[in-house]
């Protein structure tokens, strides 16, 4: 009989136990923060029903999205964790106290074509606050200061917080009378990518009058300290209520973000900012590493009006941000942005010598309640293999423990980094390692 | 428009966050017991491919699988963790240290039909120690303590590790030349169920001969103390090879357990063990509380000869054990038996009055590094209202903070059980919560 080739799907991140250990600190470092604020956690299955994923209909997600091939056709995976909140929210309602604010890190499964930072599937880490038909604004600048603790906490690079309100920009368009105002929001949104030139460029051949585009582009030139771009703001002369009322939200949300302590130069508001517009309608967020912009946002998220309008009368209002994960940990190890992040997981490897196995397991069972993570090596190995195994772990110490060593009630360490050895009592040994 | 009724699918586990906090507490203790004995983690996708998953071919399972309804049809949902691990392994088979000791908490699939305690969707929580060529039998013993520990710490009830060595069982059959072993054990495994009389029954009518019957019933009605369970073995006069390795292996994994620190009456010989026959070889778990037999098996697992057969010519023996956490965890909510394990998540919420927040802001930053959980409360709501969301939520303590708080650089903190109210500065705050 032949072998099957052992392998994972494409598009799908597996890792070996040290980077898994990795992986596992950083996500641990989110949840910790997320938990730290009173987010509560919830956990929803992988798979959906199909009425409840396919809801909104249409658009790129809805090709994406992987079915389950069952009898009944009608379940699949789900492909965000935003759709899975909406319907937790709406069936649970009652039950849930309000403004409720959760967490949630699963994964989630895309249908994406096999291509390098694609995935089908990864891990979304998101917070929501969401209120019972209002939720104080104060809120949108609780959940940058969370990013930013967590940035802080996983990365040595400089970052900062993007932000901006999508009824400033709204509020512009509703002014100039402007009518194809999502193609103009879609030129927009790529002058990250392709530069203010050409949107100018691209947003002149959609047929603005001259007038029209004077004022868009005057706007999204718009640039300087934070404290500048609210002073220009107010004085481009735009007479419109939703863009007055997008103002003074960004400029309540900046003044608090600042208030929760998030340092003025991590924070920068960008009035380029237009992503997901059938979704947010206020605040909007985008995160970048500062020397490496091309990552793309690396945490994003926003404002919205209904949580879960198919489901409900309810007006759910809330406020979310989320950090895909996967994406993001390979672009860290990749340029090895982690900040140093433990990643052996053994302190010490217990060796016994032959028929010394009992007086190693009860050296073992010492460590029990001393928080540290020991193993003892059982197989009939040669010394050197043992220690090459310990060595390829990254474990600190081994302690061999022998015929002397039980007749006397003692152990001999050694430091695999200095190759010091001695030989201690338990006392002496916890003191050690 | 209509509304879509919000609900998740039948059959997969769903928490309110009190629960998913409780539930999360419990995963954390298995988590965390795994790794205090060097356990490393591994992640593998939720889908496999159908030629990995659909390697052994025919049986039960194949039939409940998920497959994902794509193109190419070609993956689908893992039913276990084991299959994976097999792959893992074969697939980084030169990254990897033996003995391979591996951890890995993960979602499994399986295609239930709906009904009570069934599920599609289920946690697993399984440690393995896969050996390259061979394997050391005392590893066979540190996983029941791993099982031990785990269950002292959540749960009060009693509890026992059943155990045997189907080496002891097949060198019975070998010796008594029955071939139809297969469904001779089928029917030994039903003891549990069906009682002691009616298996004899059974095996009867499958025409076994006067003298094996005799063997086969004296051997299962083998019961007493572990001592007089490993002496009545050794007394029962059969001569076969398979029979005396796995008794040997039987009395060295019983004295390893102790040895280890498992008391007496946790452990419990249990010669009618046969489970998995397909795929185990040796020593065999499974896990009863004393008290509730009827809820069957906790936790069991065993010893296998060859992991990754289908896939490498390497021979990788290896021992596991597994806990079906989403069953569990419910049977355990459902009577009751949990430890108290801390379900609020809370330490206390902040209520700022009227133009009071940016005061309350500056108390959460001074509580940044406290290891306390705060939330501020910023919706304008009656106080009474307000109260009743802390009360809700288990939150203790509520620290008001006003106009007169902010002017003196205090705070006003009531513990919501007993109402005390007082007036405090932050070191008096700390100190009280």
């Amino acid at each position: 009989m032949g072998f099957i080739k052992p392998s994972n799907v494409v598009g799908t991140m597996e890792l070996l136990p040290n980077e898994q250990i990795l992986f596992d600190n950083v996500k641990n470092i989110i949840e910790d923060t997320f938990k730290k604020r009173g987010f509560l956690p919830i956990d929803t299955p992988v798979f959906e029903k199909n009425e409840i994923l396919l809801a909104k209909g249409g658009g790129e997600t809805t090709k994406q999205i992987f079915k389950i091939d069952s009898e009944s056709k009608d379940i699949s995976l789900r492909f965000d964790l935003t759709v899975p909140l909406a319907r937790y929210v709406a069936q649970y309602f009652s039950d849930l106290n309000f403004p409720f604010r959760r967490y949630h890190i699963g994964k989630v499964y895309r249908g994406e074509r096999n291509q390098k930072g694609r995935y089908k599937e990864f891990y979304q880490c998101d917070i929501d606050v969401i209120g019972n038909g209002k939720l104080d604004i104060k809120n949108d600048a609780e959940l940058p200061y969370i990013i930013y603790e967590i940035f802080s906490k996983i990365i040595n690079e400089k970052f900062a917080i993007n932000f901006s309100n999508l009824k400033i920009i709204n509020g512009l368009f509703e002014n100039l009378g402007v009518d194809n105002k999502t193609d103009m929001l879609r030129i927009i949104d790529k002058i990250e990518k392709i530069g203010f030139e050409k949107v100018v460029e691209e947003l002149k051949n959609t047929g603005l009058n001259d007038n029209n585009l004077e004022k868009i582009t005057e706007f999204i030139k718009i640039s300087g300290s934070n404290e500048e771009i609210i002073e220009k703001l107010n004085s481009l002369g735009i007479k419109n209520a939703l863009f007055d009322k997008g103002v003074e939200e960004l400029k309540e949300v900046y003044n608090c973000m600042k208030l929760f302590g998030i340092p003025e130069d991590c924070i920068k508001i960008n009035l380029t900012i237009t992503r997901g517009l059938d979704y947010y309608t206020g605040t909007v967020y985008e995160t970048f590493l500062e020397n490496y912009r091309q990552l793309g946002s690396v945490c994003s998220g926003g404002r919205y009006d209904d949580l879960a309008s198919n489901y409900t009368s309810q007006i759910l209002p809330g406020v979310g941000i989320s950090i895909g994960l996967t994406r993001l940990f390979y672009q860290l190890l990749d340029k090895n942005l982690f900040k140093e992040i433990k990643t052996n997981s053994i302190d010490a490897l217990i060796i016994p010598m032959e028929n010394c196995y009992d007086y190693a397991i009860k050296l073992l069972n010492k460590f029990e309640n001393s928080g540290k993570i020991i193993q003892i090596y059982f197989e009939d190995a040669k010394m050197k293999k043992k220690i090459s195994y310990a060595d390829k772990l990254n474990i600190p110490y081994i302690i061999i423990v022998g015929e002397d060593e039980k007749a006397n009630n003692t152990y001999t360490v050694k430091d695999l980094k200095t190759g010091e050895q001695s030989t201690v009592d338990f006392e002496g040994l916890i003191k050690l390692i």
